[in-house]
C-alpha cells in the first residue's frame, strides 16, 4: 500500500511538526509528544487530558483548545501513549484545581493512564479519570476488557470540557463526563480494511462484496459480516444496535462520523437515512454533527453516536469551542 | 468498489437531505439543487455563487455562509450544474448590489456560468464573474481548455466573501477574486484514483508502487508518473512546481488540502514538507490550513496551494468566516 510518509518510524513526529505549523495557538512538544493549550494552565480551570493511538485524527490532539481539551498525548499508531506523556501533560496544565483524564476504554490507554494519575498525584496534581466505553457492538475484544470506547469520546470531551471552562470543580467536571458516556453509544461500519504504516498493508481482510458490521476503530472484529447493505440498511442496522442498548427518552444529539477515506458527500448521506431512522424509531434529534472526527487511517466506512441530552448538556454541547478538529462560537 | 450509499442515482440528493439535518443555518433546496444561507439576500452585500459537479465536499456548499458564499449549486458528481440552478441561486441570495459567479475553469462550468449570467441579468440581476485556473500541472486536459482550477477556489472564496461581507462594490469584490486566483498555484498528486457512483470502479489505473504527479480533481491526468516517492520527494517536486510559474516576493497562505482518503496523520506530516521545502526555496508562510477542503470522492493523494498575500489579503483571509466547511471568529 502507497502512504504519503517518509518512514513509518517517523509518521508520529513529523505529523506534530505540520500540527505546529498549521496551530501556532497550540504548544506542540514534538519530542516528548504532548500537544498543550498555549495559555495553559488557565488560572482557575480544571484542565482535561486525552490520549491515545495515534491514527485516529482529528481525535485527540486536534480537539485541544478553548472549550474542550488542555492537552493531549499521541501514541505510536494504534498504541497507547505512555505515562510519562500524560503526567507531563498533567503538570503543564494544572492550574492547581486538578486534572481530568479522559480515556478511552483499550487495554494499554486505561493501564498506562492509571500509572500516569498515580505518578502524578505523587507530584501533587490531584486527577480524576472517566472511562469511554460507549461501543455497543461487542464486549472484550482484541484491545479491549469490555466496550470499547469510540465517538462518544467526542462528545465526552465537548461537554465536559465546556463545563470546565466555566469553572467547574474537578468532580463536578468529571461527573459531568461520566454522565455523557453513559447516555451515549455508538456502532461502527467498515467497507473496508485500514493500512498501518508499520505493517504497510491492509490490518484484516474484507472480501469484495461484504461489510463488517460493528468493526472497532483499529479494525477489530465486529458482530458480523454481510453482503453489502444500502445505506438506507445500514442506517437502521447501526441505529437499531444503538436504541436497543439505551432507549433514550430525550432528544440526542447525533454523531455521524466518517472513518477516514468515505467521501463526505457519502457521510451527508448516511446521515440523512440515520435521522430518518432515529426518527422512525421515535427518536428526537437535537444536534447532528457529519464529518471524519473519530476515524481509523484510510478506513471506508461511518459509525454512528448518540448521546441522549437534557437541557444543561445541550447548552454545554452549544458552548463555545475552538480546537482545530472542532470550532464554533470564536 | 463498495460505497456508503442507497442508489447512484439519488446520491447527490441523498446528500443534501443530510446537508439539511446537519445545517439548519442553511436553506437547503433538495428539489432544485440551490444552497443558501438562511439569512440572504444580505441586505447591501455583493452576493457570492459558486458550484460545480459534486464530489468535491465540502467545496462548494459547505463554503456557503457569512464571510465566505451566499449559495452554491452542485451538480450531479464530476458534472457542471446547469444554468437553472445558478439563475435560482443568483435570484434568491442577490440585495440589489449584484452576485459574483466563482467559476472553476472547466469546460462545462464555464458554459453553464456564462448562459446562466446572460439570463440572470436578464432578470435584472447584475452579474460579475471570476475564474479560477490555479493548477500548474498540466494545460488543456481531459475537462478544460487551459489550466484547471482547483484549490484556490477556497483562497478566492474566503477572501472575496470576507471583502463582500464589508459592503464592498461588486467590482471591487470581482477585482480581489481575480488577484487572489492571479497570485495562486497549486500541483496535486494521487496515490490511487477516486470511485465515482456512476462507474462504481475505479476511474483511472494506477500501478501499485507509483504515484500520479499533477493529478486532476477528477483523475485527470497529470504530468507524468513515477515510482513511488517519499512525503519529501512529493513535497519538494509540488513546491518546485508551483514556484516555478509564481515566484512570489511576499508571503504565501498555504493549503495542504487532502483529496479525500489519505489520513488527516499523514496530510500533517505531508504539511510539514511542505513548509520545510517553502522555506528552502526562501518563501514566508504566513498561514497554513491543512485538511480535506477540495476533495475528488475517496481518491488518496494531496495537493499543495500557495496564495501570495499583501497585508490587506491577509486581513480578509483572518476575518471571520462561518460555513460547516471553513469556519473560525464565529
Amino acid at each position: 500500500m502507497k502512504m504519503l510518509i517518509n518512514v513509518p518510524e517517523t509518521v508520529v513526529a513529523d505529523a506534530l511538526r505540520g500540527m505546529a505549523v498549521a496551530h501556532p495557538e497550540l504548544a506542540v512538544d514534538v519530542e516528548n509528544r504532548v500537544v498543550v493549550r498555549r495559555d495553559a494552565p488557565v488560572p482557575g480551570k480544571v484542565a482535561l487530558v486525552s490520549g491515545g493511538g495515534s491514527g485516529h485524527e482529528p481525535l485527540h490532539a486536534g480537539f485541544v483548545g478553548r472549550g474542550m481539551l488542555d492537552a493531549a498525548c499521541p501514541g505510536e499508531v494504534f498504541t497507547s501513549p505512555v505515562p510519562d506523556q500524560m503526567v507531563r501533560a498533567a503538570a503543564a496544565v494544572d492550574s492547581g484545581r486538578g486534572v481530568l483524564f479522559v480515556v478511552k476504554n483499550y487495554t494499554g490507554d486505561v493501564l498506562n493512564f492509571d500509572m500516569a494519575a498515580e505518578l502524578a498525584e505523587d507530584e501533587g496534581v490531584q486527577v480524576a479519570k472517566v472511562l469511554v466505553n460507549d461501543d455497543v457492538a461487542v464486549v472484550d475484544s482484541l484491545y479491549t476488557a469490555g466496550r470499547r470506547g469510540t465517538g462518544a469520546t467526542l462528545f465526552v470531551e465537548k461537554i465536559a470540557g465546556a463545563l470546565a471552562e466555566e469553572g467547574a470543580p474537578l468532580e463536578a467536571v468529571q461527573a459531568v463526563a461520566r454522565r455523557v458516556n453513559e447516555s451515549s453509544r455508538s456502532f461502527g461500519v467498515a467497507l473496508g480494511a485500514c493500512t498501518t504504516p508499520a505493517k504497510g498493508g491492509p490490518t484484516f481482510d474484507l472480501p469484495p462484496g461484504e461489510l463488517e458490521l460493528g468493526i472497532g476503530i483499529h479494525g477489530e472484529p465486529g458482530r458480523e459480516r454481510r453482503p453489502m447493505m444500502t445505506s438506507g440498511e445500514i442506517a437502521d442496522f447501526a441505529v437499531d444496535a444503538v436504541l436497543d442498548d439505551l432507549a433514550p427518552d430525550s432528544p440526542v444529539i447525533v454523531l455521524v462520523n466518517g472513518m477516514g477515506a468515505t467521501p463526505l458527500l457519502e457521510l451527508y448521506g448516511f446521515a440523512a437515512e440515520v435521522q430518518r431512522a432515529l426518527g422512525a424509531r421515535g427518536t428526537a434529534v437535537a444536534r447532528t454533527l457529519v464529518g471524519n472526527y473519530v476515524t481509523s487511517l484510510d478506513m471506508p466506512g461511518a459509525s454512528v453516536t448518540v448521546c441522549e441530552v437534557d437541557e444543561e448538556l445541550l447548552r454545554l454541547w452549544d458552548a463555545p469551542v475552538c480546537t482545530p478538529g472542532l470550532r464554533w462560537g470564536c
